[in-house]
């Protein structure tokens, strides 16, 4: 397979799903015009974010000072590139003409280097790369790239993408191996994945080389940032932490790194850089450097519903086995970077194990960040809360119990943004002889294989079911795989050809299906979805002695809305009856499910400590809603690791 | 009942104790002559203190500026403190040498007007009273004032009482309601307890009168801390905390506090001093406001140790039933803070529930803070520490899992050297006809009734068995009462008098022995002591579903040491066997207690998450040892609060 054929292959997915669709709805009617107004400061009842005023300052229109933070433009950049993705499916005169018009500020501000970025051209190009650890530079850059590669891929046009080229060419001038050059890296990445987005439609070998060479060079030592620290008498905020310079995954190079350290969207954003160059240089060890990241990661530095980050304090893994569902940061877009890590693995390697995790933070731990109108956000997605706690306990105050309107630091919103209008792009992989299905969300894709092309139709009610169609209308004959996911979860399924049983062959969490495609073929897969309860690895001791609850890929969650507070008391039997339902009424249309429990009674005169036997017991009906659903009533108690008894 | 009876009982007490006897020494020999050198900057491990150097730049013998925090003279304070009660029991003409130079070199340091304080007489006497809020010019001053008292109840020697006398004379011209007075009270509480002590002196109504002014002062609005804020611009670093003035206690009058908050170590010492002046002014009103705070801290907000204040933030309480085992604050301060706070309830009312956890925290939170040869101490008191996240995850690096030297702020050990060194003083009090026996601390104490005199020996192997042996030589005969405490934990027990089965009247937690006193008499006193399993209210979110193990009113701990790592995976039955040894080989001679567990088996290769019922659990034998000893071996894993099966 090409890099060209992924990009086609994305480009042609329509979405058409019960369950992403309102997903998909909400943020483009509701988030991303309230991101409109509030990059162009138009919210009354939110601090102005400056960030059209300051493309308008340094394109000279107005005078004023530079305002916001560092990494203000990224905000427009992410706007650009959720907003671009929604037109592809719903094309919106307005909403491009609000693209283009940005894009023509965008350019106007670029400097006669080609250099983009409020900031410095405010406040003094001279004092450019004076702070490559903490300014954010390369940061707004890779996410202008990815912007302007997303909305060239949409509407074809190519002004942003010029600019973006004519930009990168500067860095290249500034950033590289030759004598001269910065031997730098970013201090944040996401350029590393937006070059190879470039690389894919340019195929310039400058492009790839520049996404190498910010991956090779980082973590050498001596740290590059430690002497610009010194050299520019710059702040180090990490001075006395732990973590040091892994903080900006610096402290080792990348192929030396042991775990997955250092703050969580950094961190992933940089493996999934790694990972698209792996995929073009076919180097083993930047592969198993990926891998070790991932297996970091994904074997005992994630949440159950895929949330990663166990630590306010940087933002930041901890270490194994460390996942506290109440102390948690769990940053709703390291849950975005860590879907783009899933994805580019699978996309190195097709095996089912990445595919799970996507689906695993796609239905839980990315969109708990956003509530289901669209109008509010979660930053960090706990897995337990207590409002009073979380209110006036100081370690517990970072975990919100309500969703935000919006943030100061407005990252999370626009990222999960673009997520969602782009999650069609995560469904199928193709590659020579071969199309995979990674996820079930009912679409419709044009397949290319060889001269031919095939139109794929995929029916589902996922996740609230196991069934799957696959419609597929070949235009001519010829052998070739259709293989799909089968998740981690499913323990019984049936699946049949054109009403056959079918002969597949299971490999790497996926089922192949090879045969003469022509005409029209109906693939028919029936996944057994019933309730199960999940437990953490023993090593987990904030999870020792609890269960979870899961349905299919969707995790559950108890809240004080429908059983009362006090959640800590509640116990469930190992081996508990489910009832499960669908509610088109609740929630948007979930399924629920009910167990009996019980619960220790609370005394009011009770004291504090007393002799061992006093417990009393109630039966307690649960009712376990999903996950991502949570919130969006009335603020109170939410548990998703509940005590066995 | 009067006053001074109590000094007197208190200054007759000797300590001839099997337990308390090596604690006091170690602190005599090792913690006393260490702070010594600290305060001289004779160290050469540890950062200079500057204490003593402050003082002779303070009294014009050498030139040089402050040095050390705002209130480093309450260290030399403390030290004096402790010293002094050693002397009582140890005399020591190069200890009392050293005191009294020092005592020196304070008064040389007096200003003309009485005022003692390095900070501002060496920065400059006009900042005085700038910020009152946080400079502690009161709390040294306080503390001055007790070690004055204590030298010279030890020694008579009065020259630095009667230097502190012109102290308060002059604070006391500067504090106070009248006009053209400052309208405030101290940042940091302890000088309204000092100023009792001294009252107890010189019964000079001016110096009660002071400390009451304090106490009704406080928190009255608008927030005289808050004016100061504004008035010569300092720094509030709590504007954003949830707690604000109610860090220092001034959110609201006293009288109108409804729960114990902010600072633990501050709100203790409030609270002791409120309890003082009650009792002076049987004044209801505060008696009721400092029984509220007192059922505050005891029913919701106090550990099994007896150690309070869950959280680093602020050092401080956070809400009901908020008691995290691991991320724990539990100063050492604060226990000594709250034995002042019992005892002073205990002599306001002689209830048995004050004394119950006077001997809490003297078993427990209180002595965990130093180790058992004296040279190293904790600040921070947990209850659950595993080492790699205590080192490596911000939330809980403020725990320590091995005791340290020596602090930057070294409030602790010399707090904790003043309350071992006089533990005699919280055996016994009297009133009028009536002896009452608070702890079983072996000692011999004179006591004075009317006209007559006793002498009491009090003989005991507690806390390791429950004999109490309490000989009485009486000089002539007289009825009155014996009062022996009947501790929380008892739940059977034998009481003899003379050897014969004695009659007596249980009341508020003491058994009342009438009868004439005459000669000699033997009182045995044996408490049946069994190990036993305690649960906390289940409104305890982080103990639900788990017991600890007690011993009378010692708590128990497992370690690692013992136990092997990942103590979170052992469990216990609800009913199990306990096996008692005394050890004397082992951490200083304790009672050991073995049990059988049983631990949930770890896999090196299991996955993160897997479906129930995977647990395989193997027995376990279990060896724990006292609370108060652990980390005094190997560091390690060490937990108080076990899950029950």
């Amino acid at each position: 397979m090409n890099q060209k054929q992924f990009s086609e292959a994305v480009s042609s997915v329509t979405v058409r799903d019960t369950f992403w669709d309102p997903v998909m709805e909400v943020t483009r009617t509701q988030m991303i015009p309230y991101q409109w107004k509030a990059l162009n400061d138009e919210l009354p009842d939110i601090e102005p974010s400056h960030c059209i005023r300051n493309f308008k300052v340094a394109a000279g229109l107005i005078e004023a000072e530079f305002d916001g933070r560092v990494f203000q433009d990224s905000d427009v950049a992410k706007w650009i590139e959720a907003a671009s993705y929604s037109l592809k499916w719903h094309p919106d005169e307005t909403l491009e003409k609000e693209i283009d018009d940005t894009v023509e500020l965008i350019i106007q501000s670029q400097q006669p280097d080609g250099y983009i970025g409020t900031y410095y051209s405010i406040n003094g190009l001279e004092k450019r790369w004076t702070n490559i650890m903490r300014h954010h530079e390369l940061y707004c850059a890779g996410h202008m790239l990815e912007a302007a590669v997303a909305y060239y891929h949409v509407t074809g046009k190519d002004k942003l993408l010029q600019a973006m080229i004519r930009f990168v060419d500067y860095i290249d001038s500034v950033f590289g191996p030759e004598e001269g050059k910065i031997h730098a890296y970013p201090g944040h990445e996401v350029i590393e994945m937006a070059l190879m987005r470039l690389y894919e439609i340019t195929k310039e070998e400058k492009h790839f080389r520049l996404a190498r060479y910010f991956i090779d060079e980082r973590g050498k030592q001596p740290c590059y940032f430690e002497n610009e620290i010194e050299t520019y008498h710059n702040e180090y905020p990490w001075k006395d932490s732990f973590f040091q310079f892994h903080y900006y995954q610096a402290g080792a190079p990348v192929r030396e790194m042991k775990e997955a350290v250092g703050h969580a969207v950094r961190a992933v954003y940089l493996y999934s850089g790694m990972a698209d160059v792996a995929r073009e240089t076919l180097d083993d060890s930047l592969y198993e450097a990926c891998q070790a990241m991932w297996d970091s990661i994904v074997e005992r530095r994630m949440y159950i519903t895929g949330s990663i980050g166990a630590s306010a304090y940087g933002e930041a893994f901890t270490i194994d086995y460390d996942l506290p569902g109440d102390l948690v940061y769990g940053e709703t877009c390291a849950s975005v970077g860590m879907v783009f890590f899933a994805h580019r693995m699978l996309k190195l390697s097709q095996r089912g194990e990445y595919a799970d995790i996507m689906e695993r933070l796609l239905y839980n731990g990315t969109i708990s960040g956003m509530a289901l109108d669209g109008k509010s956000f979660f930053y960090v997605n706990p897995l337990e809360v207590y409002p009073k706690k979380n209110e006036e306990v100081q370690a517990f105050r970072h975990v919100k119990v309500e969703r935000q309107k919006w943030f100061a630091c407005a990252c999370c919103p626009p990222n999960l943004a673009r997520l969602v209008e782009s999650v069609g792009s995560y469904i199928y992989t193709q590659r020579e002889k071969q199309l995979f299905i990674n996820l079930f969300i009912g679409s419709e894709a044009e397949v290319f294989y060889g001269e031919n092309a095939a139109h794929i139709t995929l029916e589902t009610g996922y996740p609230w079911n196991g069934k799957v169609k696959l419609i597929m209308e070949c235009e001519s004959g010829q052998e070739w795989d259709v293989a799909l996911h089968l998740p981690d979860w499913c323990r019984e399924f049936e699946l049949y050809v054109d009403g056959e049983s079918a002969h597949y062959m299971q490999s790497e969490g996926y089922l192949y299906l090879r045969q003469c495609w022509r005409g029209r073929h109906e693939i028919s897969f029936n996944m057994k979805m019933e309730v199960r309860e999940v437990c953490s690895n023993p090593k987990v001791r904030d999870n020792i002695g609890k269960v979870a609850v899961m349905r299919g890929p969707v995790v559950y969650c108890l809240e004080e809305e429908d059983n009362g507070a006090d959640l800590h008391c509640v116990e469930i039997p190992s081996h508990a009856q489910f009832e499960e339902t669908y509610r088109p009424d609740l929630l948007g249309g979930v399924v629920t499910i009910k167990s009996i429990g019980r619960k220790v009674m609370l005394e009011e005169a009770s004291p504090l400590y007393l002799e061992d036997g006093w417990e009393r017991y109630e039966e307690k009906d649960l009712l376990w809603i999903p996950y991502y659903s949570w919130a969006n009533r009335k603020a109170g108690e939410m548990v998703v690791w509940v005590r066995k008894r």
